[in-house]
């Protein structure tokens, strides 16, 4: 591969080991000689990672869906001006925890139904989707115990939003089948080094 | 008038004298019983000051026009769920300085022509428009020799961007073309007291 660089986001529900499965495809991209960054949404570039700030520190509560969305939205065209598009143009591989396909969840489904707002300002103001997208996939009780150390019981699974979870899931899935060219599901209920294998092979054919 | 209060914005170039007559009718309002709240854009929430440091804070070039607009859209939009929305609900007049208009010629006109993008994402995040909005209309050499102390040199005006100054004050004369039942231009070449004698006689009218 080489000129106009590769896209590839990694998506997923909290838990879901994606992080991890993105920094073990980076590694050995570079170890197989490939010229490769590592980024993360919200964030990636410096401007981005101040907006991200705002966003997240303080009341949870200070911003409605509506601003934070906006926000979000800043923070992604701050990222994609400054680190993504540079990287592809460079010919680099772009390996990317999160992007636009979480807004669709976290944004999309939490406050009512803002999927057709989501969806609308993206098509106006960010217009880019990854060449390709792992979908770590991962049964939500399952990612959420992960994610608690193996500690997780059923009352702090619901403060963490269990139902919303189980509903992102489905949402990835649906997003998933709604554009098969571009996302491809990886079952992430297997030991890390299984489910790298097969990240491994899906990159590999994307490479060409 | 009660109830459903009124939505009044200010709008002109640097130096029109805007700030000033929006101060003036805030105190003459008061004074004849109405209960009033003077804001001011970028800014006039808690979360919405924040984002207006963070954009105006720093390298003016950090931000490219379109991650700025959203900032500023996610600051609108923050300004009118917290302060414009519920004054309004509790019956009082709203006085702005400054309101999307100003983003229209500000973000709209800067950097290539973005006037398209500036008004669908107005549309598509915000969708309220002011019940009244008072132009204050200004020789730009003139607005700017009084915000330059009557000093202004025309090296350092064009500094100030001159020539951007005069194609926002046309771009504002054209606002009022284009929506001449909500936006009434007033003469700012006047003095001080004169100007605000036109606007409380068009206030009078719009207050019934």
């Amino acid at each position: 591969m080489s000129g106009q660089g590769l896209f590839v986001s990694f998506e997923g529900i909290d838990g879901s080991g994606k992080s991890t499965q993105a920094r073990l495809l980076s590694d050995a991209l570079k170890r197989a000689g490939h010229d490769v960054i590592l980024t993360r949404e919200p964030g990636g570039s410096p401007g981005a990672e101040e907006i991200r700030k705002l966003v997240l520190e303080g009341d949870p509560d200070r911003w409605s869906a509506e601003t934070e969305l906006l926000l979000f939205t800043a923070a992604r065209r701050d990222h994609l001006e400054r680190t993504i598009r540079p990287a592809l143009a460079a010919g680099q591989v772009v390996i990317c925890d999160r992007f636009a396909d979480s807004t669709r969840m976290y944004q999309g489904l939490r406050s009512g139904d803002l999927r057709g707002l989501v969806d609308a300002l993206h098509d106006l103001m960010i217009g880019q989707e990854p060449d390709l997208t792992l979908l770590i996939d991962m049964d939500p009780d399952a990612g959420l115990a992960r994610a608690l150390g193996r500690g997780g019981n059923e009352e702090r699974f619901e403060s963490f939003g269990g139902d919303l979870q189980r509903r992102m899931r489905q949402g990835f899935l649906d997003l998933a089948t709604a554009a098969p060219d571009r996302i491809q599901i990886i079952d992430g209920m297997r030991d890390v080094d299984a489910v790298a294998r097969e990240v491994w092979s899906v990159m590999a054919e994307a490479l060409g």
